[in-house]
């Protein structure tokens, strides 16, 4: 008999000038697709990371909402004039860009009355219908709409709110990894991992990343799949193919 | 009278579930881009994080080639069953997928005949009518065809192959950028900010990102535009800004 598993999947949008010009590096992609595949058995297959402009985020939205289970945006909910995320978002849904109460006076406790200003005002405004994630650095809440997660950019601020994300979120299963580091090279085993990959295509996915590091050169096999008997039985083909060519396998 | 600025875009393919897991972090995005800008003055304005998936590939070549003047792909081109990039190129030009004769002689006189097998004689197949970009790390050339430059998905690699490519490219007028670091908080400022940013919105980008580092919390605005003039003036703006209203500028 067969397990089935159950698959859900999701893609990252990415909004900022500065993650494309190559000022600041992007550290979200791999903290929420980490965490979405760990603790959510959630897959991210895409990631677009685009400009600030209303049109490019319209479009985006509607693709990526269409095609996956869910998006996670990140960026442009702040209070200055680049920050045109959550506008952009009502307008790809043709929904309301209004105040959400909540969102309100959260800010309006946070910041005060006398030092809640326009710009702080602004980042109670969400899509009409829209349900909070709350945020425990820095109060300003992120959101849901429809299947999209709304998140800051800023990435310790997005850490630390992710975990309130999960409620709004169906839970698939896992995909398991497992990791063999060999001391070789791709092409001295390439036409093994083939064989094996073929063999085992239905459930297991082998991905193959040459290394060098601490002044080693190998290669990693790195196995994916909901299945961890699969993974297991792959994981002896690979130990048996190195014993048999000599490979030494290493702990890294 | 205005000077003209010649524009040249470019959107990058990140062809790897290595990245998409959060496995693997991606550097080859900042790197490209800051590259492309300083070097060539081509502005990237698109990134996508793709699976080794033939459909995906295929799919996403056809349209950011059409969409944007260059495509730069990285991953996916080495010697095992998982590195596709190559073919699946072929297959989105309607191209045949054969031995590039000199990429074949080079990867032969590196290995040795003796050594030359299978998956390494694989690197030296390309889309027809590709031309090479020499590799000077690892010998495996990345190549040309049609607007697509095709790179090894490994930094250090691609970093020292980049300048082969620099002439096959268009050159455009570089973006100029400038940034000040204020020691306040985005909400104090975004009024006047936006201000700015509608005066000059013809010719500079402005943007306003968070910071905490050192101990310290503070804002850098960062200017982007072809006009170095422009950007001066607005840097002006924004030090009168400032003095108005009692900010300190950082020296960081």
């Amino acid at each position: 008999m067969k397990k089935k598993f159950k698959k859900v999947n999701a893609a990252i949008l990415i909004i900022g000038n500065e993650i494309l010009s190559g000022r600041t590096k992007d550290k979200n992609t791999s903290f929420i697709s980490e965490w979405l595949n760990n603790k959510c058995g959630i897959n991210v297959e895409e990631v677009r990371i685009i400009p600030d402009k209303q049109k490019k985020i319209i479009f985006n939205i509607k693709k990526l909402s269409k095609e996956f289970n869910y998006v996670f945006t990140t960026g442009g909910i702040g209070p200055t004039h680049d920050d045109i995320t959550s506008y952009s978002i009502a307008k790809a849904f043709n929904l309301k860009y209004e105040f959400h109460k909540k969102a309100y006076q959260i800010l309006e406790k946070y910041y005060g009355k006398q030092r809640f200003n326009d710009g702080r005002k602004k980042m109670a405004k969400m899509p009409r219908g829209s349900k909070l994630i709350l945020n425990p650095s820095s109060a300003a809440p992120g959101f849901v709409v429809k299947n999209v997660l709304v998140f800051p950019g800023v990435p310790s601020i997005l850490n630390s709110m992710i975990e309130n994300s999960k409620k709004y979120l169906i839970k698939g299963s896992k995909v398991n990894s497992k990791t063999i580091n060999l001391s070789t090279v791709e092409s001295s085993i390439s036409k093994e991992l083939e064989i094996i990959q073929k063999r085992y295509k239905k459930f297991v996915e082998i991905g193959s990343y040459p290394f060098f590091r601490l002044g080693k050169v190998g290669v990693s096999i790195v196995s994916r799949s909901h299945s961890s008997d699969q993974l297991n039985k792959v994981n002896r083909e690979l130990k048996r193919i190195a014993n048999i060519k000599k490979i030494k396998v290493l702990n890294l």
